[in-house]
C-alpha cells in the first residue's frame, strides 16, 4: 500500500475491504511521505519494520527483490490525486499491478501517460469505485444489459454530500485540505471527487457512453478555489439525455449516491444509502423491490454479496468485492490467463481515462458560454 | 365553472376540492363547447338547466344580471390553456372574479394582456399551484422566511411522471391530446404543464427570484411536436443555485414532485407523494421530521390543515386550500376589504406572469446555442 | 346529523366526508345536548334555525313530519358512544336509516337491542369505520378473497397512538374526557375506540373470523378507570394465529394503524399513514408495490378512488367513501331495492355485534388468569 | 473454530466477521464431525493441515501444548446447539475462552453447567448476539441509560422471516434440517433460533429484566416437533408491558427485527434491515432520525462505527464489533486485567442464562392454560 497512514481515511477502508474475506493480507507499505510516519503507520497495522519503507520507490525496488511468493502480489494506491500517476508508473516499471483510488490522475494527459506505462508493463490496473461493485448494481447492470429496461431514454444520477458545506479546510480538516487544493487534487473538487463515481456509475449500469455535455460548476463556500457544487446535462450515444447532480455542500446530506434509469419498457432507482433495495418500475406491471439476496437475485449479484437477503451489507462489503475480484484477476494473470482486459466489477484504465475526460470536459464546459461540449474520444 | 364536462379531469378535482369544506356550491357552468354536452354535464352536477349555458359568453351576461344573492361569486376555469386569456377577459368585463387553472395563458405578451384585464376591471385573480398549499409547503415556505435555512445556495426541484411514455395521444387520450398540441397547449407541454409547477413551488418557497437559466428540452417519444421531458439550471438573485428537472417520460414515475432546499444553516426536502412529511437537516443537530398536525407544526400550516396528526391529507385536501382561500379573499373582497393583493396561498398574477415567463425562456434557452439566458424582469 | 357539535372533532371530519362528492348536504342537527349551544353549531354550519333542534327526539319528530324532499335523508350520529343505541332507536322508530360512529354501543347487549330495533324497523344500519374504505383496503380484501395470498397463517394487525401518553384528561382535553369516561365510552377506552378498529380491519380484509382470543389490556397512565393499551393472541376459524397491539400511550406515534396478514404463497403489509401504498411480498418473486391507481388496481378499488395515481388520497376520502357507499345504499333501498343486506365497503349490524363482542371479550380475557376465551358466537 | 465446515452458514460469517479487521487470523479448527470433510474445510481456508483437526477434544489437547504466541488464543463456537455445551466444556478445561453462538446450550439446566465449568476455568465466556453489536442499537442502549426516554412503558420487538413458511427441511436445507430436530436445536426452533436475540435485544436496551410472561408458540407448518411461529407478552421489573412476536413462517419477510421502546418522555425505534437509521420520537419535540456516523452520535456508538456516515455499515460490521470487543477483553485479560465481567458490547454468561431462561419458559408457558409465567430469578 502506499498512502494511508495515520489520519487517512480511505486507507482504512482499503484495509478493512482487503480484509474481509481472509484471503488477502497487507506485507508493506510506504504510508507517509515522512519515513518515520510510514514506519509507525506500519507497526501500528502490525508490519515488521524491514516491510515498512520511507517511500514508494524503495519498496517496489525492495519487494521486487523478494523471493516470489513473500513479496506482495500488487500494490493499492491510495495518495492524493497528484502522485497516483508516480507510484503507478513506477509500480508498472518494477512489474507490479495496480490497484488506484480514483481519479486516475490529475489530467486527461497525465492519464494516457499511465495508460501508456501500463501497456508497456504488461501489467494489471484496477480503478476503485466501489459503488459498482454493490450486488444490487452488479444486479442492474445485468438487466439493463438484458433489455430489462428496453430502450434507454433519461439517466438522472445525483451524489450530494453536506460534508464541505463549512469551510473546514481552513480549520485543519485534512481530507478537505487536500481535495480542494488544486496542486493535490488536480482541476476538480466536487466532480474530481464524487462527480467522477457519479458518471461512472451511470455509463457503468446503462451501458451506454456519453457524447456531449453541457455543465454549471460553482464554489459555493467563499474562497475556494476549486468548486464544491455542480451540474451537468448528458447526451449519450443511443440518443438518451442524462442530468447529473453532484454536490459537497448540501448541508444535511451524508453520501447521498442515487442512480435512476428510465427505459420505454421499465425504470430503476437505486440509493447508495440503501444499497439492498434496488426499484423497477414497469410501464404495465406493479412496481417490484429487488432485494439483496430475495427472489430473482441474479447469479453476477450473488457472486458479489455474501449474506441472504435481509443481513444488510454496506460500503465495505461493496469495496470488498473490488478487492476480491482485483485480486482474482491477479491470480489469474500469474496463471497465464492474462487476456482479461475487463475482469469483472474492477473499472480498468478505458474507465480510468473516461473519468479522467468527464473531469476535463465538465471543468471547460462549465467556464464556457457554449452551451454544448463534445466529449472525447476515448476508444473502447 | 368554464369547462370540466364530461371526461375531463381537472374539472371533477376542482369540484371535490370546492365541496371539501362545505362551504361553496357549484352554482352554474359553461362546461363544454357544445350546448347540448355543457347542458347534459351540468345535469349530472344536480345544476338546473338554465344555469347550464352554451359557452361563457351567455354565463357571465346572464349570470350578472342576476341578483347578487343567486348569481357565482366567482368562475373557475378549468380549459385548455388557449382558452385562458379569453375567458378570464369576459369573465373580468362583467365583474367576476377568476380562479384559473395553471399555465395563466399560452403566452407571456398574452399574460401581460390578462393583466390589462384584470387591472382594469378591480377584479381577483387567482392561479391553481395547488402544491404550494400543502399544509407542510405552507410550513416550509414559514421557516425560510424565519431564517431556518440560513441563506439558501441550492434548489434541486424535480417533477417526473411517467404517463405520456408511451404515445398515448396517438390513442385517443383527450389529457394528452390537447396538452401536446401547440394550438391548445401553447409553447410547451412538459414545462407548461407540470415544469411550471416546478418553477413556482421553488420560488414560492424559496423566496427567491429566478434571474438566468439554461435549459435542455427533449421531445423523446418521436412525433412529437412539444417537449415531454426536460431540465434546466437556474440561478436566483441572491446568487443560489438550481437545477430543475421536469418530465413526462419517465416509466412508472407516478407524479412525484420533489423539493430540496439547501441553505448554509440547514436544508429541507419534501415530496408531494407523501406530502404530510417534510425533511429538516441540520448542520448541527440530527435530522427532524417535521410532520403535518405534529409537534412543531406552526399556526399557517395548521390554518391549511383539517386533520390531527397521522391522519393523512392529500392532493384534494392541498387543492381545496387554494379555494377556501381563494374564497375568503373574495368576501373580504366584496366586503370592502380589498387592499389585499396576495391572499394566504393563492398566487396572483405575478405569479402568472412569472410563470408564463418562465415557460417562454425555457422554451428559447433550449433552443439557442447559448448556455445562459436572462429572465425577464417582471416587477413584484 | 346528532352531535358534532362546537369544539367535537369527529363531527366535523363526518360532514367533510359527506361534502367531498358534493352529493350530499347537510340539513339538520341536533348538535349538543344544550339547545342553544346545538342552534349556535348550526348557524356556524350554515343551517337555518329551524333545522337546528334542542334535541335529537324534537329532530326526528320534526324532521319526520316533513315532505320527503325536504326531510333528512339518514342521520349520522357522532356522539359519544353512551348515545349510540338511544339515538339510533329514536332515528329507527321514526323510519330513519343511521350512518353511525364506532363502537356502536356500550355493551354487547346493547347492541343486540340496536339489531333488534333496527330489524324491527325495516331501516339500514352503517358504521363508520373509515380505515376499510381506503382504496387499498378495498383492493387487500379483494386479493385475498381471490385466493392471492394462499391459506392465511398469520395476522398481524397495530394501532398505536401517542395522544394518551400524558393525562390530557386531567387538563380539559375534550376528547380524551368522555373516551376514559367508562359511563360515556363503555368498557374500554384503547379497545374500544381504536382497538375495535383494528380487530374490524383484520376481520375484513382476512374474511376470518376470530374464534378465541386471549388478552392484556393496562392502565398505564396512573389513576384511570379503563385500559390505554393492550395486546391480544387471536385465533381465527380457519386456524391462523394472530396478534393484535392497540396502545394510546405510545409517545410519539400518531395514528399508526397497520396491517400484516401472511398467506402460504404471499403476504401484504399496509399502513395508514402511508395509505396509498400496499405491499405484496410473494414466496417465489419479488416484492411488489401496488399503489393506489397505479397498475393492476383493481376496479373495485377504483371505485373508491378519485384521483390518478401519485395524487394522494387520505383519510378524508376513506371517509368519503363510506357516506358515498351509503348514500347510495339509502337510494336503492328507496328505490324498492332494499334487499342489501351488505352495501359495498360499509360495515352494518353484523360488524356491530362483533366490533361489541370483541371489546367485552378482550376485557373480561384480560381480568381473567385463564388464557384462552371463546369469541361469542355471532350469526353472519 | 468449531463447527462451520463446508456447506454452513454462520461459520463463514464468523470469519468474515473476524477477518473485517485484520486484527484476528483463523488459526485452527474442527470444523466438521468427519476429520476428511473437517481437513478439506480447513485447507479451502488456507490452514496448515496439522491445524485442521477432527475433532475439537484433540484441537483443545493440541493448541493447549504449542506455545504461547502460537496456540490460539479463543475458540469459537458455530456448531448446532447440542453440541455448545460439550465443546465450550472441553474448551474451558484446557483454559481456552470461548466466544459461542446461541444459544447458549439447549436446557437452562445446561447453562447452569456452563456457567459451573466457566467459573471453575477463570476463562472467559462470549455469547454471539450481533444485532447488539450495531452502532445505532449501542446508541440506543446509551440514551436509554441517560434516561432519554424517561420511564420506559411499552416495549413491542418483532422477529419475522420467511425462510420456513415452506417445508424446506424435507427438501434437504441443511440449515433448516437441524433448527427444526429437537435433538440437535433443543427445545424451540422459532423461539430458540431468533426469539431468544428479539428478547435479548429487548432486555439489552431497556436495561429491564422480564419478570413475567404469556406466550403461544405454534408449528403452523404441519409435520414439524418444534415452533416455527409465536408471541408472547412480557413484563418487566418496572412494570413495563412488552409485546414480543417472532415468526420463521412470515412470507416474504427477510430478517425483519424490529425495536420500539416507548417511555413517558420519547419512544424509539429500529430496525435491523436499515439499522443505519434510529428513530427517536419525543413528546413535545418534532421527530427525530440519528443516522449512524451522523451528528449527535455518541462516543459509544462511534467506537462500534467504522465509516462516516452516509456510507451503510450492515450485519458483518455488527459482526465485527462482537469479535474486537471479545478480542479486546481477551487480551486485556491476558494482560491481567481480568476484572471486567461485562465487555463492552459482548453479552456473557448471565445473558447466556436468561436467554435459556427465556427459551423454557416460553415453551412452557405456550403449553399452559394458565395466562402468566413467572421468569426464573437469574442473579444479575
Amino acid at each position: 500500500m502506499v498512502g494511508g497512514g495515520e489520519g487517512a481515511f480511505i486507507g482504512a477502508v482499503h484495509r478493512s475491504a482487503a480484509g474481509l474475506d481472509n484471503a488477502l493480507d497487507l506485507v508493506c507499505g510506504a504510508f507517509a511521505s515522512d519515513a518515520e510516519r510510514s514506519r509507525r503507520s506500519g507497526a501500528n497495522l502490525g508490519l515488521p519494520p524491514e516491510r515498512c519503507y520511507a517511500d514508494f520507490n524503495s519498496m517496489f525496488a525492495a519487494e521486487a527483490e523478494l523471493p516470489a511468493d513473500e513479496r506482495m502480489e500488487f500494490v493499492a494506491i491510495v495518495t492524493p490525486n497528484n502522485l497516483h500517476l508516480a507510484v503507478a508508473s513506477a509500480a508498472f516499471k518494477h512489474g507490479f499491478h495496480v490497484l488506484s483510488d480514483k481519479p486516475a490522475t490529475t489530467t486527461l494527459a497525465e492519464c494516457f501517460q499511465l495508460r501508456d506505462a501500463q501497456q508497456a508493463s504488461g501489467c494489471l490496473y484496477g480503478l476503485t469505485h466501489p459503488y459498482g461493485s454493490y450486488p444490487l448494481i452488479v444486479e442492474a447492470a445485468e438487466r439493463v444489459r438484458a433489455g430489462a429496461l428496453g430502450t434507454i431514454r433519461k439517466v438522472i444520477v445525483e451524489y450530494t454530500q453536506g460534508w464541505l458545506a463549512e469551510p473546514i479546510e481552513r480549520r485543519g480538516q485534512k481530507q478537505a485540505i487536500w481535495r480542494l487544493d488544486p496542486k493535490r487534487a488536480g482541476l476538480s473538487s466536487c466532480m474530481g471527487d464524487i462527480g467522477v463515481h457519479a458518471f461512472h456509475l451511470a455509463e457503468f449500469v446503462t451501458n451506454l457512453r456519453t457524447t456531449e455535455l453541457c455543465a454549471d460548476l460553482n464554489s459555493i463556500v467563499a474562497g475556494r478555489e476549486l468548486d464544491d457544487d455542480g451540474a451537468a446535462f448528458l447526451r449519450f450515444d443511443n440518443g438518451a439525455r442524462g442530468v447529473l447532480v453532484a454536490s459537497q455542500i448540501c448541508t444535511g446530506d451524508e453520501n447521498d449516491l442515487r442512480l435512476r434509469i428510465y427505459g420505454d419498457a421499465a425504470s430503476l432507482d437505486w440509493r447508495q444509502e440503501e444499497p439492498n433495495s434496488l426499484w423497477l418500475k414497469h410501464a404495465h406491471k406493479p412496481i417490484e423491490l429487488i432485494r439483496s439476496g430475495g427472489t430473482n437475485f441474479g447469479a453476477a449479484a450473488r457472486a458479489h454479496s455474501r449474506l441472504p437477503a435481509g443481513h444488510p451489507e454496506g460500503y465495505l462489503e461493496a469495496f470488498a468485492n473490488v478487492y476480491r475480484n482485483f485480486a482474482a484477476q491477479v491470480r489469474a494473470h500469474g496463471a497465464g490467463a492474462n487476456g482479461d482486459p475487463a475482469p469483472r466489477g474492477v473499472p480498468g484504465i478505458k474507465a480510468a481515462l473516461r473519468g479522467m475526460a468527464f473531469i476535463e470536459t465538465v471543468v471547460a464546459a462549465s467556464k464556457s458560454a457554449q452551451k454544448w461540449h463534445a466529449f472525447p474520444s476515448i476508444a473502447d
